[in-house]
């Protein structure tokens, strides 16, 4: 079969090459290609900046955002042909550390875990794959064109189950929500806000394109004269930042309201070094309890509550979210940046 | 009876007078007061710095780190003559935030609450006070000369249940600890960590005086040889930030192991700038899922806390965290800053 692969390391190594076909396991479903979404962490690994190859073998399959229907099920899977189905990305070591040990490999403490297209394991970029019934999450039969979205979802609902969690720790009523970036994971963590009865806004630095549109019709404001125009109506009670920029970041922090939360989820380059009142961030951050975390990565429950998100969502809007679609035989189109769109994904039906 | 005042805004304004005896209302307790500690807060007030007056009223008397014993005790109030009591600091506004509607004033959301000492409310540092039964710990007999430390501890213990509820939002079994500045909040986090069966590991400048038997008499390590040096040994799960200091507060949030939290106790001027690797700390935040916040104040549950913690301590360690008593005639001595010692406090008894 065809598949879209690399050689970790090797930049410009990405092709469209025949590999054998996957032999489903015990327990493993087979599952026709659908279509694969492009990240950032894909064009990291084309650039030969990140990823690793299974043990053994040169060429890694990538693409870790899938979507399949299944082919074959084993017996007792609660999955059946015909299914629709997302594959997740991590594998706990089969020596866990804690977190892993009790499902929270998402919070790997170790560093040992796998993950399907980046880490030593084969991805979901080709015609057919094999995942463990374990490992994959059935989606609603209407999520069909746009389900592909589940694993960026499965990272923005992790990060609401997170300001939750933290939030809740005290009194927890929370009002407005600034997203800050409007890619893939802002817009997404825009669409959970206002799920959740937010006011959302959303900041981010285009005047044109479809962002601005998207973010109107989800009923939530869209900003773009920068980070102090967006929070001059109000400091917002949780900022879900997904941008990286660091200066962003670091206003970010200091901008929510007393009992403030900001969640971290852009992955910036390190060197970034700017010039901060730290004292008085760390002024703020202790008189108003503010807290701050980093968030990545998801485990089975936040698959699952992605799924639930999805399909409260409504389609024709996820659908405007995929703004390219590259067919597998171009596929290496696809890791070209597209700083216009929102998300490209690679179909894979043949 | 004699108190120690100031007048909100005027800098050496602090001074020994006499006040009106307090006169208790329905649900009152009349305590005589034993001792009071003194903070930096203390310091900033009588420096002009900081602190509001009663309404209508110039004085202000300071003190809110206070411990008395029951003289007077309204029938039901589950308090006797004789009771070993220390009030708490904060009140709610009349019209209560969310949060002070449901107990939680030390994470008030308007600012509107009043403190005993500091805002609008006389504070504890006369020979005698009124509190509210609601208002008023109960000590072991025991902590008579050590029981001033119970609102120093409270802050510290609301800062571990924090630490445990914002790490409890995934699995959580931190090993070590280390604590920046070996100050009252630095030692008493210390213990507090010492308590929960920790590794235990406190950072200061000072290589002499009191400090570095303290730690060692906990069965902590001290370190006074710079922050990469205390974290030389191992990544610490859990950073305690107890100096304010810039550059340790950032160098703190960047430290720790993956899943790790940093708590910030130290109250920080604004406006210490410093050029740092943003883009590197955001990086480390996301992908190792790290959190970051601020902790002040406490409420009932952490007076509590804290009384448990202080009952369960060594008491001779305790009383070598006093290392200067005033008499109240002399209190304005107290308000010296006494770099070399730890806690010093008033002594209030006739």
């Amino acid at each position: 079969m065809r598949a879209l692969t690399v050689i970790p390391g090797s930049p410009g190594s990405a092709a469209v090459r025949d590999v054998p076909d996957p032999v489903p396991g015990p327990g493993d479903l087979l599952v026709d290609g659908l279509a694969v979404g492009v990240c950032g962490t894909d064009r990291e690994i084309a650039a030969g900046e990140y990823g690793w190859a299974p043990p053994g073998q040169e060429h890694l399959v990538i693409g870790h955002e899938s979507l399949g229907r299944v082919q074959e099920a084993p017996q007792g899977s609660g999955l059946a042909p015909g299914d629709l189905v997302v594959g997740v990305v991590r594998r706990p070591d089969p020596v866990p550390c804690g977190a892993c040990a009790h499902g929270a490999f998402d919070m790997c403490r170790n560093g040992r875990y796998t993950e399907r297209g980046i880490k030593e394991l084969p991805g979901y970029a080709g015609e057919r794959w094999c995942v463990e019934a374990d490992y994959a999450v059935r989606l609603d039969p209407a999520l069909a064109d746009v389900g592909v979205l589940l694993e960026p979802t499965s990272v923005v609902a992790k990060a609401w189950q997170q300001i939750e969690l933290i939030g809740g720790r005290s009194w927890f009523e929370p009002r407005t929500v600034l997203v800050t970036g409007a890619g893939p994971i802002g817009l997404l963590a825009a669409l959970l806000g206002v799920q959740r009865g937010l006011e959302v806004h959303v900041l981010d630095r285009v005047t044109d394109g479809v962002k601005p549109g998207l973010v109107r019709d989800l009923g939530a404001t869209y900003h773009s004269n920068g980070f102090d125009d967006a929070v001059a109506a109000g400091r917002p009670d949780v900022v879900v930042e997904a941008t990286g920029a660091a200066p962003l970041v670091m206003a970010a922090m200091g901008a929510t309201s007393p009992y403030g939360l900001t969640c971290l989820t852009g992955v910036s380059p390190r060197g970034r070094r700017i010039e901060w009142d730290a004292g008085g961030l760390n002024r703020s951050m202790v008189l108003e309890n503010d807290a701050v975390f980093g968030s990545v990565n998801a485990n089975l429950d936040h698959y699952r509550a992605a799924a639930d998100a999805l399909a409260g969502a409504d389609r024709d809007w996820l659908d405007r979210l995929l703004t390219r679609r590259v067919p597998l035989a171009s596929a290496t189109d696809a890791l070209r940046p597209d700083p216009d769109g929102v998300k490209t994904v690679i179909t894979l039906e043949t």
